[in-house]
């Protein structure tokens, strides 16, 4: 799935994140000191830890637990995670890297990583994807259910999504596993006939360097092309090609179906979500 | 309040109450085994109680207590309320086989039990609105504040719901007792004049079988009947007639309002929520 | 910004927070007595309490805080900006005001209180945007995180709302600081050449006595008019004059963008947010 | 195990349970009405309560519970024992008064149900005792473990007690289970040989009305006559008659071994503990 | 009650306090420096704090608090008694100060404010001997039942401390409040006949500058004279004359009760607790 | 410091560590399954885990951690340091044999691995006294401070410790670093002088197989010998010599201080704490 995005255009080099890191430590450093009264929580999280993975892994087995899923459970959970696939890891930089490129309300990487929850959620996504992968189906639906719960970001661990993702203010629904005939409801993976379409590609696939609007939700078997925007608040059920922009519920691509308009720059660059409002919302209201 | 669903149609037969436990049983226990990381959290949920009630009663006293509204107290509340109203289990029962038999993202019952967070704020409206037709309303709204917080799905206390809702990733806005002039606005019972109808029925009534998607908003005294589907993020402000879909922001009736389409077959069997996506968003994009 | 809510039109006169303060005690006292189960609770958070800066900051710290964010803290924070900063209470009392006349189904000043989070957003936003006024900007987008998160609210710590605000079973989103070319996202106050309106003035302002319906989302750089109504589920992008409505995704104002309708009454007397339903939907449907 | 305690010589009668109760909950809301600070701790442990036994599981599962120990389940366990054997109702009841009565420290019956840590430990004993004869061993010792923890009172599982016990500002420890050749360390019950003695009897017993002082040890097969005093720090090996008194490290009888000292009076009228200091401390300073 | 320490003989002059603040603040810099897996710890619980005061109020708050006795309530007790009585506040300097002068094992002030059980307990009670004195006893015991448990140093809320008192590895009991004839039971305030000695006077008085080893306990009307000793396991039921040792169980003061050995130094410059040990246990095994 | 048991005698095998946990999964799976109510705490503490060392961290972890000192970061440290140090693990493998072997009330490896808080404190300690030696003394006592909390076992970090130790019912006290004139209160390590003696050896050294009994308390640079045996509620202030017993407060040796009895058998085999009563406390009492 490529993209136009350097940074998440392929595997982040490992002085990359260590990049990255440094950075996110700097930032935590210099807020610790000006802000006494946020000190201990940027210890905690970020500045007592060796590693962008082990911040990570206790931010969110600290989010996510609850009474009956200890956050001691989730931690070990997440650290042996990040710590085998390198290729979550790069992802977070990436998504690191579109939140702080591309929000402007994104005042600094640390700011995405501790606060985000379309960040957050993203990161603990991949990890419950992994297990859906691996075939440890329950554990990643409680997972997912964590995730939905704290982060009121809804993705189906079925559900794949590529990298630099931006959840503006993120409250999207990413939904998957439609009905049909043949359905496909066991936890043991599907073999439904000679294609396996039916059974196995039910959910959205949400390309690189996509955004997605607070509120929006996306549903089926349905493709969000690389660069591609969704507005706030939109309800997708059609394939959004690469660089378009949809809005609305239900959803309209911006320049009309038969020819939407392109945005012609670089996403990573100078990619906007309001640019379009004018022209938009004037023709509509 | 007649629908189409078997299973939801009346008062779900004691043996059937105990084949559903035996089955969530069942499949926890087959989860614990092949997902030792999840076993504590299936054993404290669902194996290590005696039946249903016990299990939803502590699972829903640990998810919304918080720290001023203890999970003993609610897991009191709870037990007494399902212990003495047969009526809650049963309706319960029919969420549950609702979701397993037409949601395929449901791939069990366990996993509806827990998980399922429009499936819980379901079983807590349920004693919110006894404990609101019993006037006990402060410890009502107490309850619905919290329903709202932890789950992200609105349902006023007052609110009647039918048996065998399906509430699609859940984080629907049912809402009721709009503005009149004679507002009752005490948390005494009204009685106002001899109609009763401004005070008493301010609120949205919804169907056996209804399925409200995911973002969804029902707003004020109108009738959502038995068997409809109310699309994601859709804003309903009408009624809308059994058997009908109504969708977008402000909700519209597939097929227009004067004529709207049916679904011919059983909402239980064949019932899904995107069959209509061809036919409505090629319509309107 | 002018209002025509005699409550909240000036400084909320201390004999008023103390009539309002008053009432929340007696409320609570009247239910603890009827409720046994609830009274611990509303002793906690209201009747152990001698000043309504004290019961708000108990509540607040307890509701935001987090295994990395301690109540102590929190609690705290708010006291310190509650009782040096008058406006805020008065803030929070015309916010009761309206709740308690304006919205049907807030039974007391006591409900609102302790169970609307989207007066508790509000309150704890009126401090997220004071430490952002400032210069205390991490402190300010961590607390901004914890009242997303936990209220479903997402305002902008840059974001100036009036006073008498009522946002309804919220879930609405107030989104800022957007994109622009020469985009100012250093924490530090911008100086971006001799206007400073780029840098300055990228977030909504939400006028006196606004309605904001559940689910709503308002973006980039308008006005909300004092008195005007946002419907449920909208997706705001341009300015809504006093006293007007704006309804869908993408919003429209009801009666045309060339002449909308004005609510010709008091807003604070008779304001209601489903007037516009007959005459909206039947011509859109 | 006769005693001289009339309110602990027989089973209490239903109406000195309810009597007792009705003192507690008068109690309660004079000091919840006089001191607003402790009347949600005061509402939430014994006001919103219906019975001495609900009040009792609540705040013992409270107190006891751990990350993975449950309030909930505890609370569970404590109700199910207290409501189904009354014999732990009217033992409860008689500590409650032997504390009242004899100890001056003791100012209500509330205040010995909240906040004496030696009644709270006997009455979670009495339970981890029950569990014990039932073969649940696994859990009477991790009850047990609970116990010792949180309340500083170490009390076999196995050890037998009486009723009217006090426990003086407890810190004591009470042990059994001593190694013999033919020891019992299997969870399942012992049959050794034709007496059972040695895999049966290898814990203390204590009689009814003992007062065992701070920080006091008692270790073996031994046994504590009726209105027997155990003083403060003493490590005691051997029996001590009925109405007698033991101190000191290793425990010496006051009176010596041969013919101690006899308490004539009715322990539950008179009984004090420091009567004896006088006698005992110049005769070995 | 005079005392040979400098420090703890009168009342902590102002820059006292702020010295020791400083050093505290100093010591926990270096230390959050040296260590950042202690950082958030040490920044949560001194260096987010602007007094000592402050830092102490919410380190007990934490500390002391229950699910049912929230933090945010203690905090605030806490708060309100060391900002308005200074005396509290230099009797903890003056602690501070003995606990870093004398004991070889409090390597810190830091150390020992966030660490030293006996200290936490010791500054707790006079909280809670203020909240006795001022008969609100309810409150008082409560704390008081808090205290024993947390940190298990048992000392009645009616017990007279006085300054510059170090519990070496504090698991000390004091208790008072024997029974009398004329017990005093009540809450209320006794007024018994002319004198109220009996119902005044029945609690330990502990002097200035007295230490008291691990696991003594003291009980009765008696009096520690300042500078006195207490052995570690000591009972002590007579009274212990000024700059003698007790030791053992019963307490006997080393040197013979007739003529008691003195320290003749300083206690605060060279008072040690193991110079006595050659000359007593080779005397006694 | 040689010592009579074997198990204890050296290096634990790598595979005695895993017979052992083998021993404690069966032990644990067999508890789960007979008791359902206890299941999900022995999956959560151990049967989630993959090795002894996980499973004790974990424990620990959740055991030790506070509000202000978090379980992730506690679990941490105990599982880098477990995994780091092969000889903390055999320890631990020691003490658990020790525990199996010796003490009658150990009923499982695993009651001992949960319950016992004298073996916890122990394997907590062991960590805290390796970040000793490491220099990094403030975690070193932040961490005992939470040991001597929960478990009410206070080991000074500086103390050394042998293997096979058992703690029975443990609320032993040992305590270290007395005055000197050359007192070394720094945390940088000390070095007075060419001897080295007065800084760095005054706290107690304990023994392999030493049996430490409840409430005992060990003060000083002293030397518990190997298979040693201290009495409940001792005091023990001078050297006591391998296979003898002390008991008492001052402590004394049984058989008199010239010619102590010594256990002829060796400790691991036949050693018991009860043999001693009835020549001892005849002898006194």
């Amino acid at each position: 799935m490529p993209t136009g995005l350097p940074a998440a255009n392929s595997l982040v080099a490992p002085d990359e994140e260590g990049w990255v890191w440094g950075q996110i430590k700097a930032e935590a450093r210099r807020d610790a000191e000006s802000e006494p009264a946020l000190a201990s929580y940027l210890y905690s999280t970020i500045l007592s830890h060796s590693s962008l993975e082990r911040s990570l892994s206790f931010h969110l087995g600290n989010k996510l637990c609850s009474s009956t899923l200890l956050s001691t459970l989730l931690y070990d959970l997440f650290l042996n995670a990040f710590s085998s696939d390198p290729s979550l890891r790069s992802a977070a930089v990436a998504d690191l890297r579109a939140a702080r490129e591309r929000d402007p309300a994104c005042v600094s990487y640390s700011h995405c990583l501790l606060n985000y929850k379309g960040f957050l959620a993203c990161q603990a996504h991949r990890v419950a994807h992994l297990l859906w992968r691996q075939s440890r189906r329950p554990l990643a639906l409680a997972l997912h259910s964590r995730i939905a719960n704290v982060f009121a970001v809804d993705i189906h661990p079925a559900a794949r999504i590529g990298k630099g993702i931006l959840f503006d203010h993120a409250t999207g629904v990413v939904e998957g596993r439609h009905r049909n005939r043949e359905q496909c409801v066991d936890p043991a993976p599907c073999s439904l006939g000679g294609t396996g379409k039916v059974g196995g590609d039910r959910h959205p696939k949400i390309g690189d360097g996509v955004l997605i609007g607070a509120g929006a939700t996306i549903l089926g078997n349905i493709k969000i092309g690389e660069g591609a925007k969704v507005g706030a608040g939109s309800v997708v059920l059609i394939d959004v090609p690469p660089r378009t922009t949809a809005v609305g519920n239900p959803a309209r691509l911006v320049g009309g179906k038969e020819k939407p308009s392109k945005h012609e720059d670089v996403p990573g660059e100078s990619m906007d979500h309001t640019s379009f409002i004018s022209e938009w919302s004037d023709y509509i209201i």
